[in-house]
């Protein structure tokens, strides 16, 4: 993957355009659990080459919530929040696996994104559609219950890992969830004890599918 | 308040753009307690003239949280979600007073987006500051216990509504906060003990200010 790919927007860019931002990103290698981003200065656009982040929120207690992952390709926003006056919030981001970013320096995406429809545009939507991510986030805490978001969680996990055997603590599960670690752990039993998955130290293995994903709707 | 008024970025628009505007904004007069928009179908740019709307997510079950209020002058972008491919989620918008609105078509805004930079900008920025309120609603919701959060909500009645006797009933209030009626009843009762509140049919009267103010933050 190289950085035009992931500008879907790429060829509604002058060639002065596309050269500025092939002269100014810089290109990262991140290593797993690297906190990459944590709101105090404006780092700038994140392109991700390859790996994953994830971007959480923190309360001031030290506790944690999911909202979204970055994978091959995506593009981190918030990251570069002061680039817009109305965005009012910190995320975090964390790597979870090595990877490898492109940054984009804030001021160079500002001074397209003001002389650029195209990319305006394009802001617009990558916007909405982390806007959506949060908003189903929303609905998933004041709606459902921990038992079916620790199995939607779950079930994420082993598509993003591409194994049912997962190595992850019941506190890094707890941190995702915004709960507690004993309260994960309770429900954990309760998933042993209902024969959908089996614990060990520092694993959690899927052992039912099937139900899981029943249990997650 | 006429409608430029309520475009920061009107002087930048050309004057066809302005008319265009001018020309195909449809003028309502809405009566209190009618709901708005329901996701079903797009109705266009909401621009609040006069009034005030509430923006809320609706569970299958019936159930409410509020995310946001949209007074005088306020534009509402999620009235016209088929405007931008990424949105994809519902935002319910109800009256809770007799208001005035202007609705600009979906179509005429999509297109002032795909040739005006100032307009896809402002609505960047529209976007980010709804996006803002809906963050500081999920910390609310995560990290506050409800005695906070309705200590909050009464304390922003009091200032919209003008008057520290609110005309309120739990039902409704638990439909702001995404609880239950008698979750809500029961924490009134309590801020009643604690003489912070009076509590009579169908109003909410706030006797002390003071300590509202502190259990909020």
């Amino acid at each position: 993957m190289n950085l035009k790919e992931c500008f879907p927007i790429w060829d509604k860019l002058t060639s002065e355009q596309q050269n500025k931002i092939l002269n100014s990103a810089i290109h990262r290698y991140i290593k797993k659990g690297t906190v990459v981003y944590n709101g105090l200065d404006c780092t700038g656009l994140l392109i991700i080459k390859s790996g994953q982040l994830r971007a959480y929120i923190l309360s001031d207690e030290g506790r944690e919530v999911t909202l979204y992952r970055l994978l091959d390709g995506d593009i981190c926003l918030f990251s570069a929040s002061c680039i817009m006056n109305s965005l009012q919030f910190t995320v975090n981001i964390i790597s979870e696996k090595d990877s490898e970013v492109w940054v984009i320096p804030p001021d160079v995406y500002k001074n397209l994104m003001q002389n650029s429809i195209a990319v305006a545009n394009y802001t617009n939507e990558l916007m909405a559609s982390r806007f959506s991510e949060v908003m189903w986030l929303i609905e998933q805490i004041m709606w459902k219950s921990l038992d079916k978001r620790l199995a939607a969680f779950l079930l994420e996990e082993v598509s993003l890992e591409n194994t049912t055997s997962l190595k992850i603590t019941h506190e890094i599960i707890a941190n995702h969830l915004g709960s507690a670690r004993e309260v994960v752990t309770r429900m954990l039993r309760y998933f042993q004890n209902e024969g959908i998955v089996k614990l060990n130290r520092g694993t959690v293995e899927i052992l039912n599918l099937e139900k899981l994903k029943q249990l997650s709707v």
